[in-house]
């Protein structure tokens, strides 16, 4: 397989957009990701589009736009992992030599409607939907290691903080410790401000081979691991608060990358509810199991810590429209590793990591993991 | 790139399955594909799953009830096209070297609602849908061309003519001219046995690499050829009845494959209306531009004829369940070249081509056609 690296990288704010159509938002976003890297649009060969609610062609919909009708278009589906999807098929298509520049796009509008559960989901139809599922997690984890309610509050803090130095976050805006814990309960102990809010956005990056990136880009990111792998997303039948799916696509993550947690300067992960960034850092490897909520009151997944996690400002800050979330995560982190995140840029990092993971009918148990680790 | 192969095919009966979920006519379809190629299931590295209409993860959802959990998954919308990308993304996993062995699927129920047009798709909301607009394709056929009525319900009595010769077609009963040109009228000239039916439908099929092709089958087909490709479904600036994205794609499939539309003995193309079949004649290089009348009235594209076109059915009598349609079509030509299509056998037939094509908003054109030819 041929070394593929990220040459271009760019997104919209994410927010609510109720006047303008979804393929209006991935144009945007792909035009700031065609201007971030310099190559003609027509030398894109092939584009995939990440989403789960904008109906059909959506690819082609957005592409029309931007003039380039004639090139091969694939739309990708995959829950909240779908936009993690679509990059990993764009990767696919430049390392097994197929393309040398295509296009990664991922976007939805969420901000008009709630996402219901499918008609086989027998359990979220009758509410066991996804606050009711993270709640449970939270319960388990502070029951069966002492996590506390303020740990769970400084993830939120955290990530808004982060959101008010990212530009692109749907919000800017702090919030005390306080401030979330009295906020609205939605699903005990999950509060308003641990939850991630629905909202609409877009975000685009061009991937290319080793000859183009050094043509087009300054600074290319290289793709060391892309891992995608379906499975239980949570394994109900031993510990509420592991994720298999992700314990293993991670496990093949470092183990394609050559490089082990400890590496990782700067990580992009799913945290759709506090406690979900809680339980990844264990499950990513970061700290032991049982010690995610220490680690994020010791300020060790803040920047300056062992590893500074969602300087977006996470699903929980910086929004999350499912199949553009992905590739928001991944364009985060190449601004990271070239210098170029402002405010909230991490000192001098080499190696960084996307985790976005995605399911939709928690009583069977099905989804999927996506991690991608990059370096400079 | 390396050579792929197709192992193993598999479907269920095309028709109306009220009582069953879409990832259960999926698992039929994949148990079908799995034993006709003997690995064991265990041995799929990845899956792709196609489909428009079936909500999230349903490719997961397939891969659940057959325990074939951790592995990549991948699923893909694209229209009427969507089963054809699928098998396209699965072939270039193969190819490009990421995979060995990889399993595409396409699923559809579409009996117990409608196609509605996206809400971007104003023509559509107003009327110009998918009846309406191939029947003004007609109009303009029969004008130019002087193509008749009696050529077209022609197409449309040889596809309901092997449709009965097919046991997975969801019609399986035979059509008089009289009869099709008789049926209720649903826009002008096109009539309703003129018309592809809804219905519900699974296919999968086995793609695998040369070495495995040859430990797990006796009869391994060899694709030749592999094009998705974007673009205005009619050009409307020039020709209403050229399919400009079929044109294009015809030529670069020809191209890849160093065959040339003579050399194809079989061939399962996207006849959603009777018009399409006689269009894509002429498209896909059969007959000249205004002959595609001339060449069904002829018996060209019957078994014995110069090419024989959709010898499952087609789209008018097989059924049309939009992920399914691309994967079914793979099957059909699968089976003929490997001499196993019974009562409808080609007499022996080395190449094979599939033509499938999609759009949603007829307004702003834009879809994609996909081609794959096959070689024994």
């Amino acid at each position: 397989m041929r070394d593929v690296y990220v040459i271009g990288a760019g997104m919209i704010r994410f927010g609510k957009y109720s006047d303008r159509w979804a393929e209006e938002l991935g144009e945007l976003a792909v035009w700031n990701s065609i201007k971030d890297a310099g190559p003609h649009p027509k030398q894109i060969q092939a584009a995939f589009c990440g989403h789960s609610f904008q109906g059909r062609v959506v690819g082609q919909r957005i592409l029309k736009r931007l003039g380039l009708q004639g090139i091969e278009v694939v739309n990708i589906e995959n829950a909240c992992t779908g936009g993690s999807t679509c990059f990993r098929q764009a990767y696919v298509s430049v390392a097994g030599g197929m393309y040398d520049l295509v296009l990664a796009v991922g976007v939805e509008k969420m901000s008009e409607g709630l996402i219901l559960p499918n008609l086989e989901d027998i359990d979220g139809l009758m509410g066991r939907i996804m606050p009711g599922q993270y709640a449970m997690r939270a319960q388990r984890h502070m029951f069966e290691y002492g996590t506390t309610l303020r740990q769970l509050a400084q993830v939120s803090e955290k990530n808004h903080r982060y959101g008010t130095l990212n530009p692109f976050a749907q919000y800017q805006k702090e919030c005390s410790i306080d401030e979330i814990l009295n906020s609205r309960m939605i699903a005990d102990p999950l509060t308003l401000l641990q939850c991630c809010p629905a909202g609409d956005g877009a975000a685009a990056v061009l991937l290319a081979c080793r000859k183009l990136a050094k043509r087009y880009s300054r600074r290319p990111v290289k793709v060391v691991a892309s891992v995608l792998r379906s499975g239980s997303l949570y394994s109900a039948n031993s510990d509420w608060a592991s994720s298999e799916v992700t314990i293993r696509a991670a496990q093949e993550a470092y183990k394609q990358a050559g490089l082990g947690p400890e590496d990782m300067d700067v990580c992009e992960l799913h945290d759709c509810f506090t406690i979900a960034e809680i339980m990844h850092y264990e499950n990513l490897g970061f700290c032991k199991k049982g010690e995610g909520g220490r680690f994020v009151e010791e300020g060790q997944s803040a920047i300056g810590g062992r590893v500074a996690v969602n300087t977006s400002g996470g699903l929980l800050s910086k929004g999350h429209p499912l199949g553009a979330t992905g590739i928001a995560q991944v364009v985060e982190i190449i601004w990271q590793l070239r210098g170029e995140a402002d405010k909230r840029q991490v000192p001098h990092p080499k190696v960084g990591m996307t985790h976005t993971m995605g399911g939709a009918i928690p009583e069977v148990e099905v989804g999927s993991c996506a991690i991608h680790i990059f370096a400079v």
